[in-house]
C-alpha cells in the first residue's frame, strides 16, 4: 500500500530570520503564498525483508543519505527503533530544486507525515520533527509552519509547528506567476553578512503589513523588501519591470531563489502570458493553495 | 455583492474547561470532530442608506440583540466605527442550536471571517473577536480554535486564535454518525459542580489519547469520559449499546448536547444505519471535514 502526502510549494515574500539554539524556537517572521503545484511524496514500507533499509528518491532518482540528509533524519526519527524492512520514499517536485519553493520542506513535511500515518503520530508530532531537520541542515526556516497554514501567510511568530503563529490573508480572485530563473540557496545567503538588513527590513515589512492586511500590501511591502537588501540584480528588475506593465501589483523576488513571482487577477492572465513568452523565460500561472496538506492511502485514480 | 462563509460543526468528545479573567487565554484542552456540515454564513453590505444598522437572522428569521449577543458583540467590533448603512448577517445552521454542534462558535466565527472580509482584518484577527464572543457570552470554550483547524482534532493548549495548540490525529476511511436527540446548554453545565471531575477525566483522556492518537483511542476515552462523569442518562447508555453492535468503535456521547456520535467505516454504514432507523431516531451520516473555513465571495452556484 502506497501512503501519499501532497504538501503546497511556498515561495516567501519577506522574511526575518531568527535562530536559536533550540531548532523549535528557531524559525522566521514574514510572508509568503502557498501554491497548489508543490511536492508529492509516496510511502512503500515493505515488512518481508530481514534488514532494515530506507531508501529515498528525488523525482525517480535514488539519492544517497549525504545528499538527503533532511529526509533521512525525519525517517530515521519516525519509523520505529525495531523495524525490520524496506522503507521507501519517494519525493516528487513540481518545482526545481534549490530555486525557492520550499521543495526541502515540501519533502521534510510530505516525509514526516506519511511515516506518522503509517507508524503513528499526529500531525503536529511529524511536523516538529520535519521542522527540526529543516533547521538543523539549513533547509529552510518557516516553509514548514507555513506549508501547514496554506494560503497567503504572514508568520506573526517564529519556531516550529505549535510554537509558531501564523496568520491568513483573506482574499481571493488571484494566481500566481513564477518565473524560476536560478538557484540561491538558503544557506549561503543565512550565513551571509547582510542577515541584518533583512531583519531590519523585514520586521518593516511585517508592521505594514499587519496594519493594511490585503495583496496590495504584500507585493508592496515584498518588492521593497527585495529591492532594498540588495538581493535583486538587475536582470531581475529589468524583468520586473516588463512584468508589472501588464498587472495592477508589483511583482517581486522569490526569497530564497533566482526567480520572481506575482499576484495575477484573472482578467490579467492573458496579457502576462504574452508578456512572459515575448522574453522567452520559463514560467508557470498557478492557483493559491488555501488548504493544508494532505495525506493518505493512494489509490492511483489521479 | 454577497459574501460567505462556510464553518463546520464541530463535536467534542471529552474536554477540560479553563476559564481566565482574559477572554484568549480561555479555553478548553479536548479533542472533537469536524464535520462537513455545519454553518454557512451570508453577510450582505448596503452602503445607500444614511443611518448605521445591524440585522442578524438564523434560518432566515430575524433574531433581536437580546437573542444574538454573540453576533452582534462579533459584528461592532469588525463593522469600522464611521461605517454608515445596513449590515445583514443571515446564519444558516445544518443541525439544531443547542444540541452540541458549534453553530454558537460557527455563527461568531463565520460573522467574523465575513466582516473582516469586507472590511479589513486577518484570519486570526477576525477569529480572535469570535473566540473572545463566545467565552464573554459562554457559548462555547473550544469551538473556535477547533473549527479553524478542521479534521478530528486535539487541543493541547488552551486559548483563542493563535494562543491555542490545536493537533489533528492523521486517520481516514471513517463517516460520522450523529444523532441529535435534545439541548443541553454549555452555560448550564459549565456553572454546575460536576466541573472538577470533568477536568481530572478530560485529562486522564488527553493523556492516553496523544500517546496512541488513533481513532480507536479516541472513541473509547471519549465513552470513558461520557460514562464516568455522569452525563450519561441510561437512555442515551441504551441507544448507544444498541449502536455499537453494528460498529468496530464504541458510539459516545456529543459534549454537549443530548446526542450520542460514532466513527463509522464505510462497509459499516447501511448496518447501522438500518439500526438507528428501527431505533426511530433522528439522525445524519456525514463526512469529516479535514479543512479551514472558507470566506469568499458568493456567486449563488451551489
Amino acid at each position: 500500500m502506497l501512503i501519499r502526502a501532497f504538501i503546497p510549494a511556498h515561495i516567501t515574500a519577506f522574511f526575518v530570520p531568527i535562530i536559536k539554539e533550540e531548532p523549535q524556537l528557531s524559525g522566521s517572521l514574514g510572508a509568503g503564498i502557498n501554491l497548489d503545484k508543490g511536492t508529492n511524496v509516496f510511502l512503500n514500507v515493505e515488512e518481508t525483508t530481514l534488514e532494515r533499509h530506507v531508501h529515498v528518491a528525488f523525482n525517480g532518482e535514488p539519492v544517497d543519505r549525504e545528499n538527503a540528509r533532511i529526509t533521512y533524519h525525519v525517517a530515521e526519527k519516525l519509523i520505529p527503533e525495531d523495524f525490520i524492512g524496506e522503507v521507501e520514499v519517494w519525493q516528487y517536485f513540481d518545482f526545481p530544486n534549490g530555486y525557492g519553493f520550499g521543495n526541502s520542506a515540501g519533502g521534510a513535511l510530505g516525509t514526516a507525515l506519511t511515516l506518522a500515518y503509517k507508524f503513528g503520530g499526529t500531525l503536529l508530532q511529524a511536523a516538529k520533527i520535519a521542522h527540526e531537520a529543516e533547521v538543523l541542515y539549513k533547509g529552510g526556516l518557516g516553509d514548514v509552519v507555513a506549508q501547514l497554514t496554506g494560503g497567503i501567510e504572514i508568520r506573526l511568530k517564529e519556531g516550529g509547528p505549535g510554537e509558531a503563529i501564523v496568520d491568513n490573508i483573506l482574499c481571493e480572485g488571484y494566481r500566481v506567476l513564477v518565473i524560476p530563473l536560478g538557484r540561491l540557496t538558503t544557506k549561503d545567503v543565512l550565513s551571509s553578512d547582510i542577515m541584518e538588513e533583512i531583519g531590519n527590513k523585514g520586521r518593516e515589512a511585517i508592521d505594514k503589513l499587519l496594519k493594511d492586511p490585503r495583496p496590495e500590501t504584500l507585493m508592496y511591502e515584498a518588492r521593497r523588501f527585495a529591492e532594498s537588501i540588495g538581493l535583486m540584480d538587475d536582470e531581475l528588475i529589468e524583468i520586473a519591470k516588463s512584468i508589472d506593465k501588464s498587472l495592477t501589483l508589483p511583482s517581486s523576488m522569490i526569497m530564497l531563489g533566482r526567480g520572481l513571482f506575482a499576484l495575477v487577477r484573472e482578467e490579467e492572465v492573458e496579457k502576462v502570458r504574452g508578456v512572459v513568452l515575448d522574453l522567452d523565460l520559463p514560467f508557470d500561472i498557478v492557483n493559491i493553495y488555501w488548504g493544508k496538506p494532505r495525506v493518505g492511502r493512494w489509490i492511483g485514480s489521479e
